[in-house]
């Protein structure tokens, strides 16, 4: 049965979520932020990075949410939630399980970092503001004129970006990206998405 | 043929590396930075994101360091540099190539920044060394008994790593992460490496 080492509030839950959407068994182990808003000591006795997402399966340690989604999505999806490696698709889902912590989500964790230096930071805000707002309209612009970022059917590559989804739907602006804001309203209103939430505890990006 | 849309000392080289390893035919459409050490405009006619790399191949555009290397080595590389799916080794590949730009390279992305707000940072910096760090003795032990981070022989999880390496080895503390070090000087020193650098161009961490 896989292990899911899960941090309240992080990137874990959405590995709940690829889980309930699979229909899988797993049992969760629970760590709790620190004072300083950090993950325990105790995370790093499973891997030495000390992160959460890790997976534990079979004996195998998994960290890193792209290659735990892989993982996963590969040796227990059964063929769902990607597209075969036969179909040029393929291709777009490697690209988003990549993107998402590869290049995505950077501006969001240098954002409040620009912020608390204040007036000081201002060209470093004004630098940060322009990548994120490039890579959001990318990303609204992908969400144009379908419902998931594949096509008709949700994907893992939804999974693995929803985390970028959500922090932009929690920036003042994200009426700037509608098809963003549509797509976030959308998995979050899942059944399995419900589920994971469930299970995983109280997740301040839910609406 | 493959077309590696190039900007000069970024993490496109690496890209050049793998198609030399592979011996695979490619031509490169060359980018310099400008005068404030960014992409050029030009590159966002190739992708709206316009970032290095990026390849052409077959009519199709692919971007994301990450998810070049997947396709360049799943398509073009008949087996070569990378383990078997039905390896337990290919569960490490899969985490090399994500930790690399999801995780590994985060801290040498902030502490620039850090450094660039003088004392009013210090909380900062001492806290991303103390990431860095976490993150180099992880991969330093990772090489502690092998020369190629999956074993005996190169693979593209090193390739998609070295950055990372390179990084570390321009930094004045690589004494304290001799595997790394020596990992670096390995890697730079194989034929295909150079004759990558030669077609590249000047390249500022090479030692």
């Amino acid at each position: 049965m896989i292990v899911v080492h899960h941090l309240n509030q992080s990137r874990s839950q959405r590995v709940l979520w690829l889980l309930e959407e699979l229909g899988l068994p797993y049992e969760i182990a629970y760590y709790e932020r620190d004072d300083r808003n950090m993950a325990p000591e105790a995370l790093r006795e499973i891997h030495p990075l000390g992160k959460s997402p890790v997976i534990r399966d079979d004996g195998r340690v998994i960290a890193e949410s792209g290659a735990i989604i892989d993982y996963i999505v590969r040796r227990h999806g059964g063929g769902r939630l990607r597209p075969p490696e036969s179909d040029g698709l393929y291709e777009d889902y490697v690209y988003w399980l990549h993107y998402a912590e590869g290049s995505a989500v950077t501006p969001f964790i240098i954002k409040p970092i620009a912020q608390s230096f204040g007036k000081m930071a201002t060209p470093l805000r004004r630098r940060v503001d322009w990548e994120m707002d490039l890579n959001l309209r990318f990303i609204d612009q992908s969400l144009s004129n379908r419902p998931y970022l594949l096509g008709d059917d949700l994907t893992a590559a939804d999974i693995q970006m929803s985390f970028v989804g959500e922090l932009a739907a929690a920036s003042a602006n994200i009426g700037e990206y509608p098809n963003i804001d549509r797509w976030v309203r959308r998995f979050q209103d899942r059944t399995a998405y419900k589920a994971a939430i469930e299970r995983g505890g109280y997740y301040k990006f839910q609406r």
